[in-house]
């Protein structure tokens, strides 16, 4: 699946920049800015594989990430003065990424024998435990378990995927429909300040 | 042996709404709320499970702990106005979870042929290490670091479940005994405000 | 190879010790100081067992490390009125760990049929992810992300046994070749505050 390829290519990018650019904020030193990328891009990914049993996990199988995420995050160091203006566009394509990792955990799943909800769970984890890492090592509260519409997005895209896959629609389309739905409310979520209830 | 599982899933619980009440506390929203409930029920035994190479991890294979986390995350998170209440009285519920999760952590890596140091170690990990977890997220000191009597009488308990086995008695008794052990001592320490000399 | 084994048993005591004394300087109970100095002294290399698929990982099969880093601990912990005189002396010690714990990093994932880049990543790894565990538990910004010259020398040390390996010298040579820069790099840093670009 060439798209899913294409898409998860512009996801890495797009999560080892929002890592780097947090290192960048904490005042964090080149090593600690290309930590935090790296982390951020392949930290959900490779728990996942870990829990399901593909060891050694994929990141380390197809460095393709890895240099990405590394060739990013120099960018993003070196870049650091004028990275504000990146910001907001950046986010889309976050969403992008949000959406491919959801779909290739909660397959990756699936094809290991998994049931709905570990399935589901699997899928959230691929796309926001990058983030919560890089949030624990920058010494803060992971945005994603206080903040806005995000892992709503991919609990509502796994959902969609299992859903489809029992009800007998092929992987491909199955998977850019659920994609579409994460990348679609993840964009609404930014364009109109969605909020899940907070305690 | 039945009455470890229903120990185990009195522990569940209690555990779950432990670290859902820390999310609560912490402002998080419904999903962090439940994120935290999940870890600190299921975190020490899947870190466990890895560490021992039985992977997949026993929480993805038997769904029962992770439908009992989501259902009282979710009550924790419903009734967060009155649960104030219930606070002091989930400290008990607590003691009867870490006792059972320390022996079963302990009689799980004594059945993988480990010593009896890394034994002892497998189960102050599986009582602990949600716990540490849910600390970590919330973006604070591990309390089981600095805290009173809670890794200590893990610690006992493992011990008295080691020598007991390797005196000769049978499992469910020795299970029982070290289970009561841990849960005896914390109660103690929590009626009597026991600490470990702290620097 | 006798010279790296007594290497290694000097840099798990430097690097338990360091562990321990964040515990103590935090306030922890002796549990919490326990946790820290184990931690911080088997937490990369446990890391990258997981991770290379080497489960149970080496810490839980050779307990030697363990045991040491345990008496370690207790010894920071119950002269931490005094410590504070060999604090200075400790970064030399922690220097040689540091090389070596590089080298064997980098040694195990040559071996496991890894890349040169997935050989430099784990051989960083093993030298400092247990450190950042320990800061992480210490809920502070990992010091290694933020900090002069400690990863860098790391990285420059991977580099090296990389290369000699390729360029086909025997392993013992490359080996202590490659910790020897490390260690020096690392001095020289200490001596003279060598330090990263930072952000």
């Amino acid at each position: 699946m060439t798209i899913i390829y294409t898409l998860d290519m512009i996801g890495t990018a797009a999560f080892a920049a929002s890592g780097a650019w947090v290192g960048v904020r904490k005042h964090m030193d080149l090593f600690g800015v290309l930590v935090l990328g790296l982390i951020t891009a392949v930290g959900g990914g490779t728990l996942r594989d870990l829990l399901l049993g593909d060891i050694p996990p994929s990141s380390l199988l197809d460095e393709t990430h890895l240099y990405l995420s590394i060739f990013v995050s120099l960018m993003v160091f070196f870049s650091r003065h004028s990275f504000k203006r990146v910001e907001k566009p950046l986010l889309y394509f976050d969403a992008i990424g949000l959406g491919t990792f959801v779909v290739i955990g909660t397959t990756r799943a699936l094809d290991s024998q998994m049931g709905w909800l570990i399935a589901v769970l699997m899928g959230v984890m691929t796309g926001t435990a990058g983030g919560v890492m890089r949030d624990v090592l920058a010494n803060q509260i992971p945005l994603v378990l206080r903040h806005e519409i995000y892992a709503s997005a991919c609990i509502a895209g796994g959902f969609l995927l299992v859903f489809l896959e029992y009800a007998g629609m092929t992987r491909p389309f199955a998977a850019l429909l659920a994609a579409g739905l994460v990348i679609t409310v993840r964009l609404l979520a930014i364009r109109y300040d969605w909020a899940l209830p907070r305690s």
